[in-house]
């Protein structure tokens, strides 16, 4: 059952169909990927050069959620000795093990992080075992907001090269030789109070590396969130540039309601996160950044969070608040499909409620025909705006397996949703990255 | 198109589709309307008696989420001199209005309150405006915490009996005369660290009052949510008793995070309210309680909050956490099936998902054959737990208006469903509340 997703897709949509498939991909797992020859898994699913068509490209798998720590930034959280920082200790087997700790208080004193957060040869390995042709890496959280601003500049910029190399020194997808095995976003000093001018600096170099096609924020902006009008050279250099904001989570929402019962990381990673999410981008629509900035393209972690299931209940807040009703140029709901969603939901029946909502969206311009609202939502139309993506490394499975139950449960729920044409899957597990991201034309 | 719903749902399902029903509804709103008589406006819809048939009972409207605060209430928030309180003051008009403080820190220090408060006379104009038959009413937050628990206990009692005694005199339903116009969620004295015989007591008076159908309950439990094993005796009571709990947010959750912008109430009702009621009915699962108590009845307010949308993901965080995932019978999802949902979402793609979260449950019961899962959703089963409510008397109009949008946009939302039945959407409308609170048989 667990495997049915990742490889009965393959199976399906593959032109020569072999039963091959499966045995010669799971064997992908024990061998020494190349970190600097343009051989791929790809050309060994079935034996043949796609060429580089739509076509391929339509069968590839796009990962645009997946973390890194860099070997320099995992090195300066090594060097700290407050949080966040990764300390060494020795684990239960008597074996070390680094850990890194985010927070004071957080439960079971952080998580274990090894290889596969900063060894890219890792994320090869993994790619290959799930079928993942290219992945949109990007530095997991925390950032950089916990050094000094000019620290945080030359860091980012640091680290940014060290991406945009990463990216040009991994392998290329062999049966389609345009495309890389990796592209990133990168990251802005953002810190309390730095100089907006810092900022900018950084979009700047950020757009001139060409395997950089965004950057992945949090919701803290420069310490007053993301309706700081602080903010608005960013967002204006950030849409000019054609940078996708990959919005994630990072401070959670809601600790001081989780209680005192030892839940482990499921409240703040189950609700926290989601909830940190929602709250940003409310904020940001409330604060008329997506009516001002009309090419902004934001990419929000976990399919959301929960913005979804309360934009209707957000449209009639407003609606009762005459003073924030009159900031915006339409109901809240069409800001909906102005942005862009990850797959990381878990389940079919969510993604394609997420699908729904940004269907609808149009039909609530201020200028739309509110007669033609009910009925209007045709689930397709939302496909277009969610892209696969895997949330590696975290969630690993708790025993050795072959394929991560995390990344198997996303690949299931686009398999799943009813109403999603075959097209319209496709387009979740690739298209949809490769046009957002111009990577096909 | 504000009416369309409203109006359109009777004229569609009205046995003598009579063109007369518009004006004749609408000039119920300048009717008085009796306190004490047996006649009602479900009489005047089409000028025909439907008699006692569950096809009659089918046709009626029933309002699980609505509010008052009870005369006795309010005049012991009139008479505090610390939130929360009610205070009279000028207003911009130059006339004196009373206005509802909870919060020390609130937005536009507090919101009007008035007679549709407390004034079940103003309950029935609404509700005859709105062809709502039948009021489930039950105390707005804030309940009872803010007083010494023997003071709560002894409010709760005389409030409960109030409200039982408001039930009784108020009008039936006249072409349905077993069923009254109002119902109530009793108040159990929930302060922090109430000595649990106390609440037993309020639970066994309720029990005792024939129009008392359930309780309204917080987040805060007795001081440490509701995840704790102090309340277990009256979990096992309230189930004992048939009881329905009305899960509902007071504090908000994540408000911090709500920023410096003046946006009004909207973030704490759109996002706060939603979080809050999310975060308590998570940890109650996590809790084990709805494991340890079967035939416990749970009805969420505003659609379940985001637990619908979070659902697949909590499941996801605790097969990752072994330890929790170890105190609990069923996946995550399973637990979506035990609850009832109020329809109060706005919107009809919201209520549509939220069906589709409960007609999957049992697929992800610990015994289900998970062979069986894919596809196995039938977004019917779900309408079976979900409830019309209105929230009434919040979200008024910002101009005198018949009908109140927040109204109409719920009952466009149970209209425009896709995949419901027209049985399916009446059961939303009514038949499951009097199915629920066995009200037919
Ligand atoms: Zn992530
Ligand atoms: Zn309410």
């Amino acid at each position: 059952m667990a495997e049915e997703g990742v490889d009965g897709r393959r199976r399906k949509d593959c032109a020569c169909v072999c039963p091959l498939t499966i045995a010669k991909r799971g064997s992908a797992n024990d061998e020494t990927v190349p970190t600097s020859s343009t051989s791929s898994h790809t050309s060994d699913v079935c034996g043949t050069n796609l060429g580089r068509t739509i076509m391929a490209a339509r069968r590839l798998l796009v990962d645009i959620h997946t973390h890194v720590y860099l070997p320099r930034y995992a090195n300066v959280l090594r060097a700290r000795r407050t949080v966040p920082r990764i300390v060494e200790r020795t684990n239960a087997n008597g074996s070390r093990e680094e850990r890194l700790v985010i927070f004071e208080n957080e439960p079971i004193s952080g998580r274990p992080v090894g290889p596969q957060y900063w060894d890219l040869n890792e994320k090869l390995k993994f790619m290959n075992n799930h079928g993942i042709d290219v992945s949109f890496i990007s530095s997991a959280n925390p950032w950089l907001d916990f050094l000094a601003p000019n620290d945080a500049h030359s860091l980012a910029n640091e680290l940014n090269a060290d991406l945009d190399s990463a990216c040009r020194t991994a392998p290329k997808v062999a049966d389609n030789s345009s495309l890389q095995r990796f592209y990133a976003f990168g990251l802005l000093p953002l810190c309390d109070d730095i100089a907006p001018d810092l900022l900018l600096e950084s979009v700047q170099q950020i757009a001139s590396l060409s395997n950089l096609k965004g950057i992945i924020m949090g919701s803290r902006g420069i310490g007053r969130g993301l309706d700081d009008e602080r903010l608005e050279p960013v967002w204006a250099a950030l849409a000019e540039a054609h940078l996708v904001v990959f919005l994630h989570p990072h401070y959670g929402v809601g600790s001081t309601a989780f209680g005192e019962k030892d839940n482990g990381h499921v409240l703040p990673l189950a609700l926290g996160f989601p909830f940190e999410t929602t709250t940003a981008i409310t904020r940001l629509i409330l604060a008329g950044v997506l009516d001002r900035h009309p090419s902004l393209r934001i990419l929000l972690a976990h399919s959301g969070g929960v913005l979804p299931q309360l934009s209707s209940r957000l449209a009639s807040c407003i609606d009762h608040d005459p003073v924030v009703a009159g900031r915006l140029q339409h109901d809240a709901r069409y800001y909906m499909g102005r942005l862009f969603y990850d797959a990381v939901a878990y389940g079919p029946e969510e993604l394609g409620f997420v699908s729904d909502i940004i269907s609808r969206a149009d039909t609530y311009a201020s200028s739309a025909d509110v007669g033609a609202r009910v009925g209007a939502a045709d689930r397709s139309l939302g496909s277009k705006q969610i892209l696969f993506g895997t949330d590696h490394p975290f969630f690993p499975p708790l025993q050795a397996t072959d394929k991560w139950r995390s990344v198997v449960d996303n690949l299931e729920a686009i398999a799943g949703v009813q109403g999603w044409s075959e097209d319209d899957k496709e387009g979740v597990r690739s298209g949809n990255a490769l046009r957002i991201f111009s990577l096909i034309t």
